[in-house]
């Protein structure tokens, strides 16, 4: 099996899978770098992922994720905190354990509205703080904090960081290095500023991570598994793959689909037909498709 | 009953209630404006729906909905750049009818990307060419065509119009008279624009409608039945109210609530309960909220 150089498998798009399983079908299809999750990992312990990581010979291309600080002041916030920091430990772990090329990159969902306010603007000027408050950690660790948009429909219970121009006004005040955002083309690509914003990441070097998965309507009931492998919906990738290949990121590029009958289905399969996915609709938009 | 004088109903909020029903139920319940939508008005026709509406002394606040413009050149697009035509020409007729103080206001939903195609930015350029051939019209039927962006969950099914930013450009070649935008806030409360945006509106003189109702989640199977009552959920009518205000807008204001469980409700009870939602969520925040 084979897939292409710069896919990483997002360990969500078979999310059953343990960590045990996921490294070993990530390679035998082929691929060389993997998304990884906190949870699997920390059902085998941090040590131990990061040994079996290494033994894989795997690239690790992010991990999910931390944030989930919109709580106002008080013992919520102080723990949500304190996970960020365990995060952000674990990813330096972690991309020390990867392969080379791994990055180490943190990826951030911010929260959603604290349950029964509606000061929405409240719970984005606590997103701010957050970051200020742990973006020394991860300067100090190597650790790119990513802040990920999320689509809107996901605002008010999930993450209140809606738009790419949001994530990086947010990541302006500190070195990119340390603070980042994500590019998810099924959270951006109604955006109308999509395309003027990735050109804006690129020009401050922040993109920490470059996701794909495409976007179908009707939606599923459950809207957070509403995500398709590329080329099955409505988000046209050629274009976003240029802009962001055009706005100079060069990392690995992860597939992250949560879908129903996906997770359902065999995961060498899933994992085959990701590659094929990455293939049709990603590879052939990449500057350096026809290496390795 | 009572409502507060700047209420208007909309009739899609009691969407099962043939117009007769729906005017009487909304003078009954101490409104004194109505949101009218094209489909109830047919099945009557224009002229008797007109009579019917002068006869009730309402006024009519909007007219629901001319738009989907997006197809690609060819039969589909003439057909429903005819309609949109036949549409302002009703909008003109009922705002006629109406009490004084009528809008002659016609929403316009944009429609979503044609089927099979993953052009979004075509689709959009087209909603700009539609404008340009029916503003002439609108203009001499002193109609304001009202563009209403609609929640990035809708934007490859529904509407490829997402953003008040947006919209505003869409609307930015026409007289303000001919093209303008509607504020609902159910479809920009999640928008970190989305005050700018109010003001930039009012500066220009585009906010031709503005609509409430609120965001819950979880969402329902179906999204497009996602709105509930003002006051029911996440957003802040208070700076949504204030900023519409500071921006302007004077007119009449829309409570549009498309929700099986309130569509399922005895009539009569749903015109009061929405009477009551406004006087709690919305009408502190009017200016005006005293008078009448």
């Amino acid at each position: 099996m084979s897939a292409h150089p710069r896919l990483s498998l997002n360990q969500a798009t078979i999310k059953h899978a343990p960590l045990d399983e996921a490294l070993r079908l990530t390679s035998a299809g082929g691929c060389t770098s993997i998304g990884l999750w906190r949870e699997p990992v920390a059902v085998v312990g941090l040590d131990e992922a990061a040994r079996r990581l290494a033994d894989s010979e795997l690239r690790v291309s992010s991990l999910c994720r931390a944030g989930f600080f919109t709580f106002p002041e008080g013992a919520e916030r102080r723990a949500a905190l304190d996970d960020n920091r365990r995060a952000i430990e674990e990813t330096a772990t972690l991309a020390g354990a990867g392969a080379p090329g791994s990055a180490a990159v943190l990826v951030l969902v911010a929260g959603g509205i604290p349950a029964g306010s509606t000061d929405l603007a409240g719970a984005r000027e606590r997103v701010a703080d957050a970051l200020a408050e742990l973006a020394p950690h991860a300067a100090s660790a190597g650790v790119t904090l990513a802040i990920e948009p999320l689509h809107p429909m996901y605002a008010s219970d999930r993450a209140v960081v809606s738009t790419l121009k949001q994530a990086l006004d947010l990541a302006e005040p500190f070195d990119p290095a340390a603070v980042g955002v994500v590019v998810d083309t099924f959270h951006v690509w109604w955006d109308p500023e999509a395309f003027a914003q990735i050109a804006r990441a690129g020009a401050s070097g922040r993109i920490a991570s470059y996701q794909v998965c495409d976007w179908q309507t009707p939606l599923p009931a459950d809207v957070l598994l509403a995500r398709h492998q590329p080329g099955d919906g409505v988000i046209d990738f050629a274009a976003f793959t240029r802009a962001v290949e055009a706005a100079g990121y060069a990392g690995d590029i992860e597939v992250e689909i949560f879908n129903a009958a996906i997770w359902d289905a065999p995961w060498p399969e899933v994992v085959a037909s990701t590659a094929r996915a990455f293939d049709a609709a990603v590879a052939p938009h990449l500057a350096a498709a026809a290496t390795a």
